[in-house]
């Protein structure tokens, strides 16, 4: 088989991950020719032959030599006038930029079928663990349920600092900053924004409807306090950002919430960079896959294997053949730890079951508390496991 | 795309369950024409067509309107002259046979060469998890390092009854018969045999090399008495049948035994009908996946996700391309449990860490302990899971 030759956009962290593997297994028969920073004069901790880097994305674009285009650049508009572009010259592209390829999933899509090409983004979905693969392929002949996720090593690292350390949010936060864990701006980890554009693109493969990200709602991370940090630590609890789809008679349904999960649930052993999906469907049942989400070879490797189904030509199955859902901005009831409130009579429209001083369990839905919070800003949720709720009320103990 | 036809040989537990799929989802594409059985009049709980069943093998294998055949009986020499005669008719072939994959491996493959066909066999090794794909695609970029699974549900169940409800060794068989999760002969089960075909099966997927079921030495599950039971009631641990294969200094070894784990383990949490698989590789780190390994639904799932490859005819990477490993049959020293044993002074040639009255802790090779086995056949071993290990020797607790 030829060897085949790659253009690279971006030597950030995935990028040097993906040269280097490259250029250690020449069994691969890729070889990257050339690649597009911003800067070409910036220190770096890798050997490159000489004239290997440009500024000019044309001499990759339109290279006629290179077989195709490796994306890994931040800027999710840049990527996706990159993309674009590489598709217009002819060639297939795989990326790892979950929220360009969220922002414009349908778009994109569109443009691979109009050019006739392929476009792989396994990379983008939390990092190592192969979900979109499973989905296209394994679960191409099954009858999805519903997805449950921890797709954010930040968040999971926050959360373990606050209730195992008993740390504060904003201790741990700076933890993680400093441990490099964390970004300077967390904004988009915390708020569960990042774990959002990997739901939306999950969705897609699951149930073949394209979902915009601001559709699904989402509460994050960074309003907890001690209230839930103390409940946890009483009920030997952790808490974990999951984002989550379902299908509820024929509709699918999203968001993102944190959830508190106990020694019973599968979410319970993920820890820090280490991501979590959980999917359930009619004849696989319940099948849980646990891998590194985020770091330099875990990713790359994602975007490798893409390289490698480039190069035999992997068809896969499409996703247009599955039977495509309607989405629906609504949620099921569910029971809620819910505290950060001044004025207790909002709690009339619940169905409360348990009153503490700083926080109560009531059964609710999300856009209800998604209405609360409206005028009350402090006010914030954790969903309780079912697996933690069937314990508790044995026992008899859901305070 | 045109719809397509196929052939299915036995209408045990599976294949009834690869029929009521297909029959309720026609959006596949896939209808089965004709049904091989042993005896057509036998009771069976599905409506069936007039004439699809035959006893006439050769109406199917020579039937020119079927695409392809599905494998699905019991009898591995029967299935592999199945599968022999409808590779010279020109017949790609679904399997979940591991017992014949595993005898017939290499000869199969060589035929599947010969007759240029395709064969697939996700279902034979470990249910709906979708380890055999995983191992084609997703880790055929990467060096995999080692692979430990959970691959026999019968001996879960036995092994859990006997730790959390105390049970001895016999009365838990006795209940996983009259529960249908052992059979009648448990001796494939119980022994680790079953282990040792979907061990070898996926050792060629990972490193590309050959290794007959006979080759990996194996302690079943079938000798362990109440001195283990105790010592993993005391330290709260469960005893899990694990089948493992790693590379050593670029040589392979394989075996399958009993462990003893504790919560920090991913085995853990793997019960009754679930098989859990942790793949250790340079790039992606360690990936754990967790899923149904048995049953009607689950292994039919894995069967039609294999249909749906030949439909659209997956182009899986060959593992031929892999670097090829060669196998040895060594082990590297481990600590284990070890009791059943009359005469002392057997120990002397171990490197003993505790000796407690009935049992002792040793660190030893695999085949040391075989030997050892020939002259002392109610001798057994436990391996000790490193997170046990970690934990007790800090707390100075190994006893």
């Amino acid at each position: 088989m030829k060897n085949f030759k790659a253009g690279l956009f971006g030597l950030g962290v995935v990028g040097s991950g993906v040269y280097k593997a490259l250029l250690q297994n020449e069994k691969y028969g890729i070889s990257i020719e050339k690649i597009a920073v911003k800067n070409i004069d910036k220190q770096r901790d890798l050997e490159l032959p000489n004239g290997i880097l440009t500024t000019e994305e044309d001499e990759l674009l339109e290279n006629t030599d290179l077989d195709f285009i490796i994306e890994l650049i931040n800027d999710p508009e840049e990527a996706f006038s990159i993309v674009k572009k590489a598709f217009e010259n002819g060639k297939s592209v795989v990326s790892a930029n979950k929220k360009m390829i969220a922002l414009y999933h349908k778009e994109i899509l569109e443009l691979r079928e109009k050019f006739d090409v392929k476009f792989f983004y396994e990379g983008a979905v939390c990092g190592s663990v192969p979900i979109l693969r499973l989905l296209d392929q394994h679960y191409k002949s099954d009858q999805l349920k519903s997805i449950k996720a921890i797709a954010n090593g930040t968040c999971n690292f926050i959360l373990s600092k606050m209730v195992s350390e008993n740390q504060d949010y904003n201790s741990a936060l700076k933890d993680a900053q400093e441990l490099g864990f964390a970004e300077l701006d967390p904004y988009s980890d915390v708020s569960g924004e990042d774990t959002r554009f990997k739901l939306s693109i999950m969705i897609y493969h699951a149930f073949g409807v394209f979902v915009h990200p601001n559709k699904i709602p989402l509460q994050g991370i960074n309003f907890l306090d001690e209230h839930i940090k103390d409940f946890a630590q009483k009920h030997h609890l952790k808490i974990k950002l999951i984002g989550e789809v379902q299908e509820v008679e024929g509709e699918i349904t999203a968001k993102v919430e944190p959830q508190l999960v106990n020694d019973k649930d599968d979410f319970y052993t993920i820890e820090n960079e280490f991501n979590g999906i959980l999917v359930d469907a009619e004849f696989t049942g319940e099948q849980f896959v646990k891998g590194k989400g985020a770091g330099s070879f875990p990713t790359a490797l994602a975007v490798l294997s893409n390289l490698i189904d480039l190069k035999y030509d992997l068809a896969i199955a499409k996703v247009s053949d599955k039977e495509v859902k309607t989405y629906a901005k609504k949620s099921e009831a569910r029971i809620y730890f819910i505290a950060g409130l001044h004025d207790e009579y909002i709690f009339n429209d619940l169905e409360v079951l348990n009153k503490e001083r700083n926080y109560v369990i009531a059964k609710s839905e999300f856009h209800q508390l998604e209405k609360l919070k409206k005028d009350n800003p402090n006010l914030y949720w954790v969903q309780l496991s079912g697996n933690f709720l069937k314990e508790t009320i044995k026992q008899d103990a859901l305070v």
